[in-house]
């Protein structure tokens, strides 16, 4: 029932990396306290504090969504807005949760159809209306890296945060990918986040490897004021709090969450590497993290559906192809294969 | 680290049964597609209808709290209410999650210190009141067994079932112990549900055995229309939902959810009864499931917790005894012993 | 088709007094701007900021449903709780309003049936719980003149304030009927307010002689941040604000506000005056604003209504009668003289 | 301090018409019951019943934005989503009381600049997305006349709502000046609505020339049930509700509803008639209703300024005129003459 060709469809058609499972079976070990009471959680909040070398607030729950939705939540009032990208998964993928976990906080979305936001583009937008008659700019959210795999580098976050400070607005980063980002820029968690800047990121552990659960860090302790009440009442505190705080234990000392990223990323850029050449083949964005877009002629999609290969098209129509950190490179190479005898080959008119 | 004597302190301390893990080892093995679209879930779902022996909805969530809102939230408007017992769950311990997944609704709480809800109270409360300056009953909850382990037998849910069709409400079962109460009554989970006039039922995973994880079951589909939408909104939709999912088929397939269930009670009647004859020290409520409340004196507690003992005190100030799936007979063995040493003794002036 | 005989069934069965008619009418000249932005609006606020003596912010919405719950919901986020007493009318007459606007926020009702809270049972609801299990107390709520039609003397005040700041907790007062209260003590309205420690207030328009409307006035500009975006989001912004705000300059220019609240109290002690030696009749409360509470055997009840007399008895089966800024003594001397020969005369079998 | 020349900024800075203000008067007599329990509110719904000749559900409440919202959140639960224009009220000025009010419900804007809804959008955004992770398309909301002064004619209407019942959507009206349009398209209120297949019409009371509200119209009652539960836990039951209700039937019985509207219509086409053929001045939009938005030069628009003019710019930049009930002609006529003094005299260079 399985599908025994490995896709690459998803990052989180993926499993449980080696080092998360270890974890969870040493958790899996007697009796603990419950609600995050136990020691495997202090341990993984020491863990994140010791990486990104800072006394964060640490709070674990189930999933991206609430994770994100959550944080805006305690950023903002129902009256207030949250500017984010056209194609931030807020927006697009969450089916309003954000709106739901804040009781009506609205999106306001970045004209332009780039993924990622730029400090003029906040100001635009937070400096568009200010009468009542209309939410208040409050927070703004990033994703880094973007749904199309772009990375913002380390100046653009300076720049994107002083914007924010000027303008009064708090700065989130969804960093569902977190990890790929990390890997891509080669710089630390540190500087990445607080250092430049943002102030509560979601820090994605399900596409990096664990069965369920991401990660909020308040790098402002007085943002996290009362957020364990916040995780109660939503829904997102875990009774068995160690089967989603210990495996971060295994991915953090072992530094699994990094090389899995990189291994992640290393994957696209394999894939492109192999298919830049391709005539009617365009690479979309440029290749930063663990996504690679394709550009193709609908024929061709058809023909490697046909091949077995299954892609999502949400964004511009085009084919995208999502590594992970069990993505194997010799499935990588039968893609860009497939897609070259597909291009070249007579059977396909273009 | 992690406590060497076993505690009966909760039923959540305990880890995933080596059924539940064994599904998800097994379920760990290559790619699936994300969000319920594996053959996993499929097959949880499908056990699900064949343990119930009717084609029900069945929706995997994250935690007990997030099962019991959603499904509120689906049966009532942000203005109507909810009936339950005065030491509910849904009303006690869940930080006000049923009023903020439906966005207000009221729960309306049983007069009586009683855990069950009656037909005369039930009718007492929804015929209280009609004008529209009070938040229209809606629902029923019960939880089943209840917060202080009494299990309602098939003819007490069949009364209150009646009594809800009668006044236009819905009835809900909270089973964070379903299990618990199945072996506690001996009768199939369709009797205890669909065929008694249950609507929608939380069946309860994590006390059970998995590491996390809830099924909801609509007996009737027309009350499940968009539910995926709205498990999705609030965050309660996993990507890898395969390890929600499959830990429920090794439980079901295997028999071990019931097993689980009727270990922990068999340890709760082994207590009461070697401490049945102790002077000084009360059995609260009838032991029908898997809890124990002990009423003793102030100094019998503090003693039990100087020999060690973790328990929790916070319904009429017993002491709380709640037996898991693998809860060791020797350790209650001890736990009487203790009591009783602490009772008889000289030490302790009562 | 409207009753001749006047009832004092509410004092919302009134209708306009005269001052806020003139107001009205003078206000409707020509055109101003909307939304607040007009010069009656001002002169409004600045009315109230002179009559307490402080430079308090104030806001002008359409009900004291909204009043209350947007000034509790300003007060509190979703996972905080608001104490109560058992009757108050957030708790029992707004159909669940405080939970939705605030998206949860659960109301926690002080034990015992008395209408004034204490500062004793503020502090066991607040002490009882301090796990994240439980919504955390964040704000009171008392309601001046009570719905029993108590009131709290500067003394009482004064300890509650205590109370609450010694515990963090914020207090609200709901002044439906604050100017009965106010004719009743005798104190200036700062004194009942801000100097006693009360922090928002919503000053009941509606039942002071209004056609519509009631003003929230921050005593802390602080907590009144963005409050205009949350009246607005929340459907209480007026367009043509001006005549929810110019009748409020009649009132408080003319003194009005305090002679309607003064009339009405001092009709119910007319009525109380007249029957406190009837047998059977007793006063189910001491008289102190311009409500009586008369307990009397449902027979006597039914001949008062056979007499054509209307009144509401949801509050401990007793009669309510409810004076108005217009209530006739020559009504109320009927209303008296006809329960004196109910319960005197030989037609009545008590 | 009032001002003393009317402007044309917006149709709510007009007072209460004397039809209005007569039918108040007349209903400040007495004691009635409250909360709509008495003989105006009788007579205002029937009054509307007659108006429609339809058994419609008819609600009063308090304002415009608490209208739609209400009446869209009775239509989709929390992860349904809103179809509207981009420019209409419920989108950017309301501040996020649809999504409030709902708990979340996104709008979904239909692409390109239009004020007025096309099947051919409808389709597109409804079936742009069919996945659970993005709101579900229920509604859809239009304007009539839109935020342009455009005026859906029947054709058009029954067009949508094919559209509507053919992709399972409902569809509603927002009628802040569905008397202009009635005016303008010479129709019935019936054609206009419920026999073009709109099923629910919030019936703009305020911009027709009430102090305040407006009245909400479910042509299917079944779309209504608890609505006035609804409409009472949002704040939105006035208690002297007569005066809500009463200057409905003075507006209805009279037929000044009608006349009101059409004078603004015709106050509108007065402007348009005059400035049509000056240079550098050009009619944004087909004068179909009581607005006329003009393009002109910056300066032109300061000149207007310095000459005592008010008026908005946020639609394309462009200068809005509102024409109210009570819009006199002879400053129609001077604004007309300012415009065109400006426009051909020598002292502003274009």
């Amino acid at each position: 029932m399985i599908e025994n060709q490995q896709q690459f469809a998803s990052d989180n058609y993926a499993g449980i990396c080696p080092e998360a499972w270890a974890s969870m079976a040493e958790a899996n070990q007697g009796h603990v306290p419950a609600y995050g009471e136990d020691p495997w959680t202090t341990r993984a909040s020491d863990a994140f504090r010791r990486l990104f070398g800072t006394a964060c607030e640490v709070f674990f729950v189930f999933n991206g969504t609430a994770a994100n939705s959550l944080a805006l939540a305690a950023l903002c009032q129902s009256y207030h807005s949250v500017i984010c990208a056209a194609v931030a998964h807020v927006e697009t993928d969450e089916c309003g949760a954000p709106e739901f976990f804040s009781n009506g906080s609205k999106l306001l979305v970045a004209p332009g159809g780039g993924s990622k936001l730029t400090p003029a583009a906040i100001r635009a937008i937070a400096t568009s209306r200010s009468d009542i008659h209309y939410p208040k700019p409050r927070v703004v959210t990033i994703t880094q890296p973007t749904e199309t795999g772009q990375v913002y580098d380390l100046e653009e976050l300076r720049a994107l945060s002083a914007t924010c400070r000027e303008l009064g607005l708090r700065l989130h980063m969804d960093g569902a990918r977190f990890a790929n980002a990390c890997a891509s820029l080669g710089c630390s968690p540190a500087e990445m986040t607080w250092q430049a800047g943002v102030e509560v990121l979601c820090f994605g552990g399900t596409k990096n490897g664990l069965a369920v659960g991401e990660a909020i860090l308040f790098f402002d302790p007085a943002l996290a004021e009362d957020f364990d009440y916040r995780c109660k009442q939503a829904g997102q505190l875990a009774s068995k709090m160690r089967f989603l705080s210990a495996p971060w234990t295994g991915m953090l000392d072992s530094g699994a969450w990094l090389r899995n990223g990189a291994h992640a990323n290393a994957c696209a850029r394999r894939l492109a590497a192999q298919i830049e050449d391709l005539p009617g083949v365009t690479l979309m964005f440029p290749v930063q993290a663990n996504a690679v877009f394709l550009q193709m002629a609908p024929a061709v999609q058809e023909a490697l559906r046909g091949r077995g290969w299954r892609f999502y098209t949400f964004i511009g129509g085009g084919a995208r192809f999502m590594f992970a950190w069990d993505s194997r490179p010799d499935r990588v190479d039968e893609l860009a294969r497939d897609l070259r005898e597909i291009v070249t080959g007579a059977a396909v008119p273009l």
